[in-house]
């Protein structure tokens, strides 16, 4: 039954959306939302709990933090600031969460509490194809230090910084390896704490294209990302956690297209004038009512993607922003303000 | 009434096609086709010969080209090649059309019949978009030669070569002039024979992008192109012929959306299981279904365009093969081994 | 006698600078020096006053101003931020003063102090070729208004803002035709009152590479720029005002090696050792000795320039240091700072 | 003594060629050369056979082979594809003799006389800045076909097709890591047979630069390529072969005036008018002249480079002719054309 649900998206929020509409109960998946009126920024929570919500969500267990944000492909500097200090804010705890589960892991080894962690970026996607190069991009503006650190030591960098390496390993195409296989070598060669991937993902809704952040610590799996690649890259298999940071640049044009008709299918099923059709298609689901659109969608949009004009803009204004918060968590810095909001 | 049908579209054939499938005759318009098997090229002329026909179409007074060439974005160095020359020999003929009128014009001033005309070309469109950006990738692969004629004089070129120049003007959000205000002022101040100008435009299906190439004696008019200009380049406004070469590259998001509906509703009138809405909808023309549909597209899909993935890679390429044209057009060679072939 | 002096320089004070090493006097020509201890800018104005100076400086009648700026291209935002001001200072004491003369010369025509005057922006210059770039980039980041006060009237921009519109003519081998031809089309079709010319330059000396910034109100003339192009923009070519900026992106390699040998023959005649040279090349003058490095000098190294190895990472902070400044400019803000200082 | 001779420069022939005009004899490092008069390419071979000589040239010990293409950097297309052919004729050599060794090595295993090897190609530099671009760019344009015989087994590539992968690992202020570590994990996890690395050289004269390619099967050690990097990757370090491509882009600036100042110290010794000084520097070795020379350059020279002003274009064409010499190889027919023409 599931498979008919496929129509694509990475968001595991818009996933759960879809069983909602459906009035379908998926157990093991609980969701939470939250609005930041200042900042104008919904922030939903999806948690899949067991390996029966897994399973109906597609999607593997763990937590997926999403953050949409209208205006995040706007010219506006002052507020970008802002998206990337929450952005921040919300890595942090992420990251603070896995050091802390590692300290006492080999606590016995006693680490220092100052001790920041090594974390290799991984940009994943197609710097040559410009809604896949949100990765490439924002790995190219990132401060880097683990190479000072190796040079000079701890005193190389400043007191609180996370020690910092990363990689744009390219796509298959290009390297004829697995993705996982380069970050997999690379891993094992330079023993990071922590891997931090950044990719463009696919949505399903045309509204959260280029406006919506997804946070989560399931790291990449399977036929994820713009790219749809296939590699793996999870605590599981790389032996340390993986926090993944996906945004939706693309849309498949086969969905708008179905979105578009269910709004039309609704609208016979209520209009006066169109009762007639209102009584056939009643008894159908939303599955077949896919099947049905499915038929009549042209070939030729295969392969086709939905995407805003200045979309080569749109995704570096986003890099931008999405490159800032992590320089900020890699500074140690981020959450900073709240904590003194807090305190006074 | 011929607002309802503005679903837009650059090309004269689409335009032409769509009053065909409401069976609405237009005077003034004529609609040739031919195949041309050996190359797999449709080649469709549609001729706009009345002011009427004109008002009909939304479109000025010319003859309309266009060639579909099904594999035009594939990787095929040797099949570009055929269709650099395909092309080279077209243009050649809209060009030797407008020679001799010229030279007919002001045949006592005794042009030789040897001497190439001057041919200003225009990559419009912005190169940071993309899909906007073939007109300047278009130039920068030119092999110009005016520079060298005025220093060297027709000595410094060889024998049959036209005299090119070249300009690519940026879009008014960059210069904050009209692209016919900087065009005009070129052509006064540098008096070429002809223009030539160079665009990206949208298509109505998602089949004709990247596979498509209208040539026309029309110019460019208002709301053309993918960046939705509002310059007017034609005879009458430049006081030379102006010939323009555009690909369309970017499909509306709405428009994909409504060609699915009208599958959709045709299915809906013929299908035994939902005959039902057939009553309603028969009583429906193109333009009401049209209405219908657009109250149904999500608000945010305004904007949206649809394009392949590969769309860098695609329109580099597209850019190459029509470069090529240009150049065997330039070098006053286009349409030889035709004409070898005709002889044998 | 003169050409024996034309190490190629674009800077009126190096011009100057040669001549004062040789202890040569040059009439009508007169230099003056400050320095902005706080921001460590080195100020110098070249004032060439009479048409012997012109002839003897190789270089138009004006004045010709240099900021000596020895971090310009480092990456520190908050310096550049004072760079920015600082040439926006001196930029609008440039147009204020032609505006100024504008205003007399048509005060019957009843002008609003208030209206901030028209201005065409020229990015000179290759885009394809790094050091040559700085122009188009600088273009490229420029705030546009012209399009908007057309469609608007005074009311779709800010209270004192200027009328800015902006154009990237290319290279002649890209285009075909002179710069100056595209300019003066331009300038014919869209009547601005003034044009801001932004070029890179070549220096002298290296120490001087990514530094500098010259402006001057005698345009640009023959031979100028990286790229070596023979167009004369200038007040009497356009008949309107002609300011240009410009920064040294290279030297060429052969006065790199001709630097040294001066200081080696230097060396020769002073040292102990060397003693017995110096004897001999006391009678060369500057210029001869110019000849006999000339000879030493490896012929492959014609057409071979110095940069530093991060030259384009250099001339896009450059360019965006220079845009920030023009965009002060046109905002009708530049000087505020400063003005508010003197009140208080 | 050996440190004063540290011009530096990545061609071994350079190296040699300076002992030698030193009339220093080098025992263990022999000298060929050849001259292919139809294609007008010089080889020269220099092979260093012990560990003396690898101390007295700096250079590990190996077999490198200069090509000197006087016409590299221009435009003719067809004289490419033969400069392409050589080098790939050369580099067959070089892999062919590596494959001989491994099926010798483990010929119990009864490895298939037709199956390709399997190479790793790694495109060293910095994609950012143009005279260090040229691995990565090489790399963009190779036919990379691992993936496929992963997928498809050696039937999803043509018959003798070796099996090819690539990586960019990018330098070190980009990831914070060796690249040497980063090649060091992606060997271990895909077990490549060989490595093929591509960099940009610099050389000690001018002449060399944009028209030499140097191919050892040294590897690359300390110090070497435009960026210096500190990574060894040799077979030493690897554990298996590595075959160096590298083409000189960048000359140091301070290499230019010295070899100028030689010029000018020869003829001072020579020169009838000049025989004063000539008596005092005969006394001078090389090395004293380099440091006299060396205190007269100017500080800022330092981190200077000379290039010619097409840089960008001539990097672009280079790495075309490089990428195509590759993919002849990778496709098993390098040399196919030299072997009729032997047969025949």
């Amino acid at each position: 039954m599931v498979e008919k649900y496929t129509i694509r998206t990475d968001l595991a929020m818009e996933q759960k959306e879809r069983f909602e509409s459906d009035h379908v109960e998926v157990s093991g998946v609980v969701l939470e939302e939250e609005y930041d009126e200042e900042r104008e920024i919904k922030i939903t929570t999806v948690r899949i709990e067991t390996e029966n919500g897994a399973k109906m969500m597609g999607k593997p267990v763990g937590t997926y933090l999403t953050l949409e944000v209208p205006d995040m492909a706007s010219a506006d500097d002052g507020y970008h600031r802002e998206i990337s200090e929450t952005l921040a804010g919300f890595l942090e705890k992420y990251v603070e969460n896995e050091e802390t589960k590692n300290r006492n892991a080999d606590n016995e080894k006693e680490h220092s509490k100052e001790k920041g962690c090594s974390i290799l970026t991984v940009g994943l996607g197609n710097r040559e194809v410009t809604p896949d190069a949100l990765g490439p991009y924002v790995v190219d503006q990132l401060n880097i230090t683990r190479h000072m650190v190796q040079e000079y030591g701890r005193y190389g960098v400043e007191e609180k910084s996370r020690i910092v390496s990363a990689i744009v390993p390219g796509v298959m195409a290009q390297t004829g390896m697995e993705t996982a296989e380069i970050v997999q070598g690379v891993v094992k060669e330079t023993k990071p704490d922590m891997i931090l991937v950044i990719d463009a993902l696919a949505a399903r809704s045309s509204k959260r294209l280029n406006r919506t952040i997804q946070i989560s610590d399931a790291g990449i799996h399977p036929g994820a990302g713009v790219g749809n690649h296939r590699s793996v890259i999870t605590k599981e298999t790389m032996g340390i956690p993986v926090i993944a940071i996906g945004v939706p640049t693309v849309v498949d044009a086969a969905t708008i297209v179905n979105d578009t008709m269910e709004n039309f299918i609704a609208a016979l099923e209520t209009s006066e004038n169109l009762k007639g059709v209102g009584v056939v298609l009643q008894g159908y689901n939303s599955a077949e009512k896919y099947e049905l659109v499915k038929e009549l969608i042209a070939p030729h949009l295969n392969g086709m993607f939905v995407t805003p004009k200045d979309i080569d803009e749109t995704i570096r204004r986003i890099s931008y922003t999405v490159s800032e918060a992590l320089n900020l968590l890699f500074s140690g810095k981020a959450g900073e303000s709240e904590k003194k909001e807090e305190t006074a």
